[in-house]
């Protein structure tokens, strides 16, 4: 953690210099807005561009910015010093107070430190998860895999029927064995039980990962580094509409809120797995449709011009069928086929014939 | 699973030997309304009343869900016998299909496959689990514990930063060790981690347990098992809101919904540990106050009205305190006191003074 401690140091440092040489301290980092934000298309991920801002001690505008960013990386430097790590949340609490003499809070809402902690991220070029600070905690995950973290070591094929609660922070793990072909993440904590029920990754050596929805930070750094640490291939399993394409675009191409970060975050070798327009066809789950409603056809438009996919040529033939169905489908509609059709048939063919989008 | 599967095979011959003697096949099964779900004051849970109803099949307001109810039964006992577990959505998508020769399908929304499965619970007296139909997987537990799961033996304390991942399902699993003296329970992930990270449960011999908002029914079961078969007292841990209170009332006495299980799901040694109004003053917490909004007084105005709790004072004054401050305050708003006043102050204090409500 010396590292990241150093980097503090030395913004601080800097601060206290300026003040010592009688100059106006500032912060010099990148613009973090939509204007500054582009695809790189060698990179292939959502980055922050070249502009770079100065933010002035002495100008109203950004002195509250300004004393909440030095404060958000002294609650930082606390946490790395007695080695305990916080929540957003937490940090948000921490810097949380009232200006003596004054009816100003250095902070009144969330978002405020929450934008300083992305501001440290830029200063420091440190994650937050480094920087001791964590994001929520969500998902399991299985296989023939042996980590160490916190001095225990933990066999992921020796969880019974729960799995391994998947940590805020992955960055201190180490993987001791890994016995695995590839990766299937989920967002369906249900199929996830189904699969480990009928020993998927053991049949089919590979991982087994979800969450509830969200992807968290957890759970991308966790699928990033399997990716490069193990060059395992990673394959993303959603429902049939847009939020499913969604949550696979922000784990292979990273979001506009993380841009500042995707190099951390994006796993661009990720790849689409299902449910596609094309299994809704081959294992007629076209009776079990979900009509899509105003806000569907919106996101699905949206998502169909992003960067990344207005070019692409399967990725929009998926998008005009699913306009055309005019529906979405879950992929527990597989269920409908028998109850392990999914890990007996569907998955197992897909991987087979590589039948994937990219 | 030899008891659940004669239980829907006589399910199964009652309606068999009504035909075969040229009688109206029915189901017998107590009614599920308002009217008939009544608090009992004895076992202190919201229990379903005497009034029973019959289901005809040769009745058009009935026979559809008869029909749902014997689909319902038969996707169950198809898994009991093939040994797995299916989720409600699954189930809904195994019932799912139309009627030969109509256009009438036998469930069109999930509720009804749903209401199928409770009324399956009370036709066998066995819970949805126990009948392979799992709710959701949510949560992560810590603490001197080691189970047996599928197999596995799974120790509770060597589960690294990220603790076991509580299956949607317990029932299976069986206690070999169980070194505590109270189970606590909180509605946060991010309050589970600090005092995972502070080896709170080890430093204080208790078991530390989370889901991330909702109480799922395997971290209900789970914690009513440790309760029942190991005696420990079951500490809630929550934000001061009226959600907070309805996440206690819940697990103590039970829910609407859950009325026809509550002997299989309510825990009525449960106590409120926090956060409640004291709190607040003695920690100083009224500058983290956030204020409530309408939706947020009727909340408080219906729980504080629950027959458990319109002659309880205890919590009488808290929601008084709480209408009169007209804010809530989340956990979180300890760290405003120090990362770790949580696991070094606020905890070991109330457990050790017994200040809690019941």
């Amino acid at each position: 953690m010396t590292k990241q401690k150093d980097k503090i140091k030395e913004f601080g440092d800097e601060i206290v210099t300026s003040v010592e040489k009688g100059k106006q301290p500032k912060i010099h980092i990148p613009v973090r807005a939509l204007s500054n934000i582009v695809f790189n298309q060698k990179t292939k991920t959502l980055e922050l561009g070249n502009k770079m801002a100065d933010r002035y001690f002495f100008n109203v505008a950004h002195a509250k910015k300004f004393l909440q960013t030095v404060e958000v990386a002294a609650v930082s430097r606390e946490l790395i010093e007695t080695g305990k790590h916080a929540s957003l949340r937490d940090v948000f609490y921490m810097v949380k107070r009232t200006i003596p003499n004054t009816s100003t809070n250095i902070v009144d809402d969330q978002t405020e430190s929450d934008k300083s902690m992305e501001d440290l991220e830029l200063i420091t070029s440190f994650s937050r998860e480094q920087l001791h600070v964590n994001a929520n905690k969500n998902g399991s995950v299985a296989g023939s895999v042996v980590i160490e973290d916190k001095g225990d070591v933990i066999d992921w094929s020796k969880m019974g029927s729960g799995g391994w609660s998947i940590p805020s922070n992955v960055e201190e793990i180490t993987f001791k064995k890994v016995h695995a072909r590839y990766v299937l993440y989920m967002e369906k904590a249900a199929v996830w039980e189904r699969l480990h029920e009928d020993k998927y990754w053991n049949k089919h050596d590979c991982i087994i990962m979800s969450s509830q929805g969200q992807t968290t930070r957890g759970i991308r750094r966790l699928l990033q580094r399997l990716s490069q640490e193990h060059s395992l291939p990673i394959f993303v399993l959603a429902d049939f509409d847009p939020y499913g394409v969604y949550i696979y675009s922000v784990i292979k191409y990273g979001s506009i809120n993380l841009a500042h970060m995707s190099g951390r975050m994006t796993i661009p070798s990720v790849r689409f797995l299902g449910i596609t327009a094309d299994d809704i066809i081959k294992y007629d789950l076209k009776k079990h449709f979900i009509k899509m409603k105003d806000i569907d056809f919106d996101r699905l438009k949206q998502i169909s011009e992003y960067d990344w996919f207005k070019n692409n040529k399967p990725w929009q033939r998926q998008f005009k069928m699913m306009k055309d169905f005019g529906a979405k489908a879950e992929i527990q509609a597989l269920s409908s086929r028998g109850i392990s059709f999914i890990s007996e048939k569907y998955l197992p063919d897909k991987i087979k014939a590589n039948d994937v989008l990219d």
